[in-house]
C-alpha cells in the first residue's frame, strides 16, 4: 500500500523561511527531544517515558513515572521522526528510531494491548476509566507514528504492531453484544484510525473509527455509567470520590452530529473535529460535514485568538464562550493550534473553501511557530496575547502565563506536536481533486510537488516569499495529466488586492470559494506569479470582544504583530497607536535574520514619577507626549529575556 | 469599668442617608441573619451555627455542620446586636440575645475553652491545627461580641465568660516553658484581647496580644513545625499530605515589625495591622507604629480599588502585587474593607492624618455599602469593579465574581460583617485627643456626641448631606471643657476648596495633617459650617495600573460611579467617555429616594451586526457615534437584574 501515498501527491519543501525550521526540528528539536524522552536534559523535568517502556518491557525494575499518557511523547517523537526521514534520510536517526519501536514491541502484550501506565501499574485494570486515563488517546498517537514512520522508512515493523494493537480494540469496542460501548475521554484515536485505514486500506479501521465518533455523547453516558462503576473514583486523585463527569469538558455531552459549539478541552475538541471531517469525507456523510461547518464557524469567528490561539481559560485547558477572549488569563495552547490545523487541513480535503487555510496560515505563522524558542530547545505551552511578567509571578490567576519559554515540561505535550506538524509541513501546502482535476496551493510555501490526476501527473515548483513579500510564483515541471486547473488562495490578509500571470501576462481567473482558478493544458516551463498585496494592516475585534475594545492589533501578511517592552518601554499601556499614522517598515538587525519590524507613531502617557497617589483628578497627569514605537512578529516574542508585550494595543481616536 | 466607654466619647446617628441603613440593620438585617444562622432562610445555604452550640450544649443530637469556623458568624451577629441595642434598645431583641449568649454558656467548657467544631468533632484535639482551624479566631470574634453587648447593655455575663476564656489562653500560650509559643492562622484574637483590655482595664488582656503580635513570623516558624507535627497534614484535605504552609499567606512569613509589604490573605492582613495599630498606641511603640505606617502606604497607594476594595486575587482571597489591580478577575471582599476601615480608624487614634480617614470614607461609601442589596438580605462577598454576567457563568477564572448579591454563603462571613460595622458606625466619626484638646471630625455624618477633654465634656451636633451635598455643619451644644479645638477633615475628593466660617463668618484656620484647626473657648450655641466643593471628577489611576490605562473613573464627594448596561448599552466596552465634555448632575428616580445620577457625553463604537469575521481591517468598522451615557453610584450597582457593570471606563483622547 506504500503507493497509496505517492498517489496523493507529496511536496517537499524548499523555502527561506521553513527551511529555517525544518534544519531546526531535524537537527535540534528531534535529538533534543529524544535526550529528554530518555531523561537527559539537565535542568528539565524527567520525561520518564522511555524508562516507562523499559520497565513493561522487563528491561528494568522500577515504577511508572509521568502523567498517565506519557507513552504518547514518545510516539508523537516517532511520528515526527518519520515524517523527517520522509524528506531527509538519516541512517543514525533511523537506527535509533529503530531501536525504540523494538524497545516498543517488547512492552506490547501478547493479545497487542500497548500502555506502559497499565502494564506497570494496574495490571487488570485495562479499559475501566475510560475518561481519565487516556489509554485510547495513546493508542491514537502510536499509531499516527506507525503510518508516518511507515511512509518514511517503508517499514512495517510498528504498523503491524499497531494494525494488532487496533484489531484487538475492535474486539473491545463496539456496539456487538460483550463489547464496551465507550469511546476515550480523550479524542485521538479516531483520527488516527483514519490514518491507519488509508495506510493499509483496511475498511475496519475506518469503521471503528465512525463507531467512536458516532457512539460519543449518546445517552445513556458512557462515562457516568463506568464512573458508577468505578464507585464514582477518578484517576486524579485516587481513593477520593469525585463530582460527576463534566461531559461537555470531553465532548461527550452530546451527540457529535447534535453540537453547535465548541466546548470543553480545546485540544480534544479539535482532536474530534479532525476526525469528524475525516469521516464526512471518507463516508460522504452530508450530515457530519454540516455539523464540522458549524462548530468551524462557532469556533474561528467567535472562539479564536487573532493569532489562532483558541482555549480563553486555563481551567481544563478549554473553551468559554463566545467573544470571550482575554489577552492577559488565556490559554491558547500550542497543541490546540496544532490540532485547529489538523481540523482545517481536513475540512479542506473535505471542500476547498479559503476560510480553512486562512485559519490554518494564522494559527501556523503565530501561535505555533511562537512557541518554540529559536534555538529550538524551549517551549511555551500557553501562549499568551499579553504578558506582564510580574503578574505571571505574583497573581496566582496568571501562573500559567509563562513569559519565558520553558527547556522541557512535566506534561510536555506540546514540544513534540510541534515537531511532528513542522516536519510535516509539506503536507498542508497542497490538496487536489480528482474529479475537479485541480490542484490547490493553500499555503505559499517554497516546494516542488507532483499530484496525481487521475489520469496523469502535473509536477510544479512553488517559490514564495512569504512571510515578508507576497511574491509567489509556480512553475510547471511536467504535465502528464492534460488539461487542469490550479487554484491559488486569495488570503485574506491581501484585502482581495492580488494579480495572476501566466508566463508573465496578466490572466483572466475564476475565483471560486476563495480560490484563483486558472485552467489549461499544462506544459513544463510554463510559469504563473501570484502578486499578493502585503501592507501592514490595523485589525480590530468584533465589538463583543471586550478585551479588545478601543484597541487595535497590526498584522502584516499571515504574521500578527506585538509590541515588546525592550523596544518600547514599561508599562506597555502607556502607550496609544494613531492608526492613521504613517507606518515604516524595516528590516530589523537585531532579530533573526531578514525580518521586518514595524515602527510607527503614537502617543505615551507621563511616566510616574515614583510614590504618588494612586488615584488623582485627571488634570493633574501631565499629557500625552508623541512616541515612536517599534512592533515586531509575534513569533518572535520572549527572545530577549522577560518583558511585557501586547499584541493588542490602545488607539487613539 | 463601664464608664470608660463613656468617657472615650460616645455618638449617636442622626443622617438621612445613614438612618436608612442603621434601620436595615435593626428591622432586617439583625432579624434576617438570625433567621439564617437558625437554618430558616428558605434557599439560602444553611449556617449550621445555631444549631452547633445546641449539640456542642449537649441540646442536640448531630454532628458538626459548617466551616470550621462557623461559631464566628454567631459572635459577630451578637456584636452587632450589641452595638443596635447601645442606639436603640430593643427588648425582644435582648432577650432573643440573651437566650443565645445561654446557649454559648452551655456550649463553654469548665475550664473556659469555647469552640463547637473541636467539641462536637476533635475533642481533645484543640490547639493542634492553629494554621489552619481559627480557634483563636472564634474566641477573638466572641470576645469582641461580650464587649459590644456589655457596651450596648451593660450585661457582664458574656463578657465573664470571655474573659474566663481568655485566661484559659493565657495559661495556653505564651513565651514561658510550656506554653505553646503559637498564634492563630486567621488573625482577629490580638484586636479583640485589646477590646478586652480596654473593657475590663486588665493589663494581661493586653500583653496577650502584644505577644500574639510579636511571636508571629519569628524563628523557627511555629506552624512549620506544627505542620511536622501533624504529620504534614492539614485540615481542609483529611488524610493528605500538603504543601508546607505558605506563610506569607498567614503574614507569618516575618516578624510583623519587618514586613513592608501587605501579602497573603487580605482580611487577616488588616484584621493583623489593626491591633498592631492598637499596640503601637497603647504600648507607645514608636517601631510598631513606623511599621504600621508602612503596611497602610504600600496597601493603600499601590494596591487598593478605588472603591476602597483590597485583595486582587481569589486565589488566598490574597493581595497580589504592587499596581496590580485588575478590575474583572478583582477579589475586593466585603471584610477585607471591613477590615480595611478597622485600620484606618486605629490609625486615627494613632495620630490624626487626613488620609486614613479619606481611605475609611472610600471603603465605606463605595465597597462596603455596595456589598448589600437596598433590601439587605443579599450580599457581595467579591466587589468587582467590572462585570461581564456571562463571563461569571462561563469562565471558571471569574466564577467568584457574582453579577447578582446573593442570599447568604456557606462562608458567610460578610454579612454580619457588615452588620457589625453599621451598628457601630458611630464610633468612626470622631475621635478625640485629650493632650491637644482636640475633637477631630473625621466622617461627615449627621450626629450627636459628647468628648471628654480631660477636664470636661465639649458636646456638639454635625447635620451633613453627604454624600449628595458638601454642606457639614457643627453645632455646639454644650462645653464644660473651656478652651479647645475643633478639627476638621479636608476631605481628598474636594480639591482643597472648602470654606469654614464660625456662626457665619469666615475664619482663619490651621491646616494640620488634613485637618483644618479652630481653637475657642466654644459656648452653647455656637456654629461651624464647614462648606466642602462636591463636583463630579474624573480620576485616573497611577500609570503602573495596567488595567486601567485608557481609562477613567468618574468620583463625586466621596462616591465612586459606575456604569451599567441597564442605563447605557451592552457590551459597555463599547463606550468611550470625553473628559471634556459637559457633565450634568440630575435627582434620579428610578434609583432609591435622592440619589444623584450623572450624565455625559461621550462616544459609542458601532453595533456589531451579526455574525461577521472575529478580527477586521479598522477600516470595515464604522465610526464611534456621540452618546449621552449615564452613571450610578457604585454602591447601588447590581440591584436591577444582571448585567454588565464598569467603574473603569474608556476615555477618548
Amino acid at each position: 500500500m506504500f503507493w497509496r501515498r505517492k498517489k496523493m501527491g507529496q511536496a517537499r519543501i524548499h523555502d527561506d523561511f521553513w527551511n529555517r525550521y525544518r534544519d531546526l526540528v531535524r537537527g535540534t528539536v528531534i535529538p533534543y527531544q529524544w535526550e529528554a524522552l530518555n531523561d537527559r536534559v539537565e535542568g528539565a523535568e524527567p520525561s520518564h517515558a522511555i524508562r516507562n517502556f523499559r520497565i513493561a518491557a522487563g528491561l528494568e525494575e522500577g515504577t511508572f513515572g509521568g502523567f498517565v499518557f506519557q507513552d504518547s511523547d514518545l510516539a508523537k517523537w516517532l511520528e515526527a521522526v518519520g515524517y523527517s526521514l520522509a524528506s531527509d534520510p538519516d541512517p543514525e536517526l533511523e537506527r535509533i528510531a529503530d531501536g525504540a519501536i523494538e524497545l516498543i514491541a517488547q512492552a506490547q502484550q501478547e493479545n497487542g494491548y500497548l500502555n506502559t501506565y497499565f502494564t506497570i501499574k494496574e495490571p487488570g485494570k485495562s479499559w475501566t476509566n475510560l475518561l481519565d486515563c487516556h489509554e485510547l488517546y495513546c493508542a491514537g498517537h502510536m499509531i499516527e507514528a506507525a503510518v508516518a514512520y511507515y511512509h518514511g522508512t517503508g517499514k512495517r515493523r510498528l504498523l503491524d504492531m499497531m494494525c494488532k494493537f487496533a484489531d484487538y480494540i475492535e474486539e473491545v469496542f463496539g456496539a456487538e453484544e460483550g463489547k464496551l460501548p465507550g469511546y476515550d475521554g480523550h479524542q485521538e484515536i479516531e483520527l488516527a484510525l483514519v490514518k491507519l485505514y488509508e495506510a493499509t486500506g483496511e475498511l475496519r479501521y475506518l469503521k471503528l473509527s465512525t463507531y467512536f465518533i458516532d457512539q460519543r455523547g449518546q445517552e445513556p453516558s458512557y462515562f457516568m455509567e463506568e464512573w458508577e462503576r468505578r464507585g464514582r473514583m477518578g484517576y486524579w486523585q485516587p481513593g477520593v470520590k469525585t463530582r460527576q463527569p463534566d461531559l461537555a469538558y470531553t465532548q461527550s455531552h452530546l451527540p457529535v452530529r447534535q453540537q453547535t459549539v465548541a466546548v470543553g478541552h480545546a485540544v480534544r475538541a479539535v482532536y474530534m473535529y479532525t476526525a469528524m471531517a475525516d469521516l464526512a469525507r471518507l463516508n460522504g456523510d452530508a450530515e457530519l460535514a454540516a455539523a464540522c461547518r458549524t462548530l468551524w464557524g462557532n469556533m474561528t469567528r467567535k472562539q479564536m485568538y487573532i493569532t489562532g490561539g483558541i482555549g480563553s481559560t486555563h481551567h481544563g485547558e478549554a473553551f468559554t464562550f463566545d467573544y470571550d477572549l482575554p489577552n492577559d488569563t488565556v490559554y491558547a495552547e500550542t497543541c490546540a493550534s496544532i490540532g485547529l490545523i489538523f481540523f482545517a487541513q481536513r475540512m479542506l480535503r473535505l471542500e476547498a473553501r479559503s476560510e480553512y487555510a486562512d485559519v490554518m496560515e494564522r494559527a501556523l505563522y503565530n501561535n505555533v511557530i511562537g512557541s518554540m524558542s529559536q534555538d529550538g530547545k524551549h517551549y511555551f505551552y500557553v501562549n499568551p496575547l499579553e504578558v506582564w511578567p510580574e503578574a505571571s509571578c505574583k497573581n496566582p490567576g496568571r501562573h500559567h502565563v509563562k513569559a519565558v519559554r520553558q527547556p522541557w515540561f512535566g506534561c510536555s505535550c506540546c514540544p513534540p506536536n510541534v515537531a511532528r506538524l513542522l516536519s510535516s509541513l509539506n503536507d498542508y501546502i497542497y490538496t487536489t481533486d480528482e474529479k475537479e482535476r485541480t490542484v490547490y496551493a493553500h499555503l505559499f510555501i517554497g516546494s516542488e510537488g507532483s499530484f496525481w490526476l487521475g489520469d496523469g501527473e502535473l509536477s510544479l515548483q512553488m517559490s514564495a516569499r512569504l512571510p515578508w513579500e507576497g511574491h509567489v510564483q509556480l512553475d510547471i515541471r511536467g504535465n502528464t495529466a492534460g488539461e487542469s486547473t490550479l487554484a491559488l488562495r486569495l488570503p485574506d490578509w491581501c484585502g482581495g488586492q492580488a494579480q495572476l500571470a501566466v508566463n508573465g501576462q496578466p490572466v483572466a481567473y475564476e475565483m471560486r470559494d476563495g480560490y484563483a482558478r486558472v485552467t489549461r493544458a499544462w506544459q513544463a516551463g510554463d510559469s504563473v506569479s501570484w502578486e499578493l498585496a502585503m501592507k501592514p494592516t490595523w485589525m480590530a475585534a468584533h465589538p463583543s470582544v471586550r478585551a479588545n475594545s478601543g484597541k487595535v492589533a497590526l498584522q502584516r501578511g499571515p504574521l500578527v504583530y506585538c509590541l515588546e517592552a525592550a523596544d518600547n518601554r514599561s508599562p506597555l499601556t502607556a502607550l496609544a497607536v494613531s492608526p492613521s499614522g504613517r507606518l515604516s517598515e524595516q528590516l530589523d538587525n537585531e532579530l533573526p535574520g531578514g525580518v521586518i519590524a514595524i515602527h510607527g507613531e503614537g502617543f505615551v502617557d507621563p511616566e510616574a514619577t515614583g510614590d504618588e497617589q494612586l488615584y488623582l483628578p485627571i488634570e493633574s497627569a501631565g499629557a500625552a507626549e508623541p512616541f515612536t514605537w517599534k512592533a515586531i512578529p509575534y513569533y518572535l516574542w520572549g527572545n530577549r529575556g522577560e518583558g511585557e508585550m501586547s499584541v493588542w494595543v490602545r488607539r487613539t481616536n
